[in-house]
């Protein structure tokens, strides 16, 4: 039987408010078998933007990564939020290794290029759509005991860097593992989970399914940004990852 | 027979003037066998910290370090620079890895207690003094054919990065892999090597052994700053490492 591997995406919320985060360190540290962290950030980012004097612009929910915002990222992604990490789950006794993708190269990308949104063109810059997860490298260091801390950037095989959604590499990383091992991906959420009353933090749906959730779509339960949230969750399922957890809401094959 | 390790360290001068990076980086690519990467990045550190607002004191040659500090070498050494690098190298063909010393525990530290330095007593701050570099972690990265880019950062196991010398790292590493390979230990130099007449970089003293440096010190040839640095290197080759190198003057046992 494959050993289980738990991958839990936190949000910079989470990274950056120290309560939360310290509760948040040692449910990781508790966690049994082999696991991976991956983190945002981006709140910090545009606090360290902002005392640099570098402004911030988000288009649909996307940061524009221009040079200088990419050389802040890095600073913010790749050092400060991962290398505190690592040395707080050290603490804890994870044996912990902070990574981007252009560590081994175990994420590769390309950079996005410019996208229409709301009728006009936006060029996100620096921005990465992964290509590659190489789960061999990964499986390396998660065979020999080590817990990864995943950064969200990518690098593009030829020298640069790419800023990289923290939830699309949640899942791209749980995907390419499928393969090796019984994969549960977990993402942290500022809600107990999928509502069926958005005002209502105690009804949350427990499990969804392919089928559920076609009911819960038609009768309009589930709705808004949580349709898509859901479907990627699905889509994971569908290429063999065993579970995906939205919050305390568990979707899954069956 | 071991294999060959070469370490190549170099210095924040050389990794932010892009020319001078761009040829080391071929160069360094280019060496054959297994290879680590050991760098500085102080100046950077200094203009970020600028930007910032922050202050930066030096004592001795030495940055003093308090939370803000931490923060901005945790940013700039960590992510910027490092992940800088192994973007590049990737670019190269060379498999980098990014690594503190908190990823994988591979170097442990302890805070420096404040030091008499010129009759007062400074606190350094967050500035590690290393205790123990984790060889079987290291070797497994690169028996797997990877390249690990390292650095000026340690931990405490505690929960806290601390700034640690880029020199000090590469020859703790150096000496921690002497058991399993064949270590060369390059400094890369301002000047051409260790010179006969400090005004004339044609006067490379081409090699130094631990007979030969005790004339060099009596007879005044080697003095000042040099003496520690070959001192340093000296125990480097008491202690198993085969070669250091300083720019082009060979440190060896004969």
């Amino acid at each position: 039987m494959p050993q289980t591997l738990t991958i839990l995406k936190v949000g910079g919320a989470i990274v950056e408010e120290e309560a939360q985060l310290h509760h948040l360190l040692h449910e990781f540290a508790a966690i049994r078998g082999h696991k991976i962290l991956v983190h945002g950030g981006g709140r910090r980012a545009t606090k360290v933007a902002q005392a640099l004097g570098i402004e911030t612009t988000m288009i649909a929910g996307r940061r524009i990564t221009d040079e200088s915002m990419l050389e802040v990222v890095t600073m913010v992604y790749g050092g400060l939020v991962n290398k505190s990490l690592v040395a707080r789950l050290q603490a804890l006794g994870v044996d912990a290794i902070g990574l981007t993708g252009a560590d081994m190269d175990v994420m590769r990308a390309h950079r996005r290029p410019p996208v229409a949104v709301d009728g006009t063109t936006v060029d996100y810059g620096y921005v990465g759509d992964i290509d590659h997860v190489c789960a061999r490298r990964l499986q390396m260091l998660i065979d020999s005991g080590i817990t990864p801390v995943m950064a969200p950037l990518t690098h593009d095989g030829q020298g640069h860097l790419l800023n990289t959604n923290a939830d699309t590499i949640a899942a791209a990383v749980a995907r390419a593992l499928a393969p090796a091992y019984d994969v549960a991906l977990h993402y942290s959420f500022e809600k107990a989970g999928v509502l069926a009353d958005p005002n209502d933090e105690n009804s949350v749906i427990r499990r969804i399914t392919c089928e559920s959730f076609a009911h819960l779509k038609a009768q309009g339960i589930v709705a808004g940004g949580m349709l898509p949230k859901i479907e990627n969750a699905l889509s994971a399922i569908a290429d063999g990852v065993k579970e995906v957890h939205i919050g305390e809401t568990v979707i899954a094959n069956d």
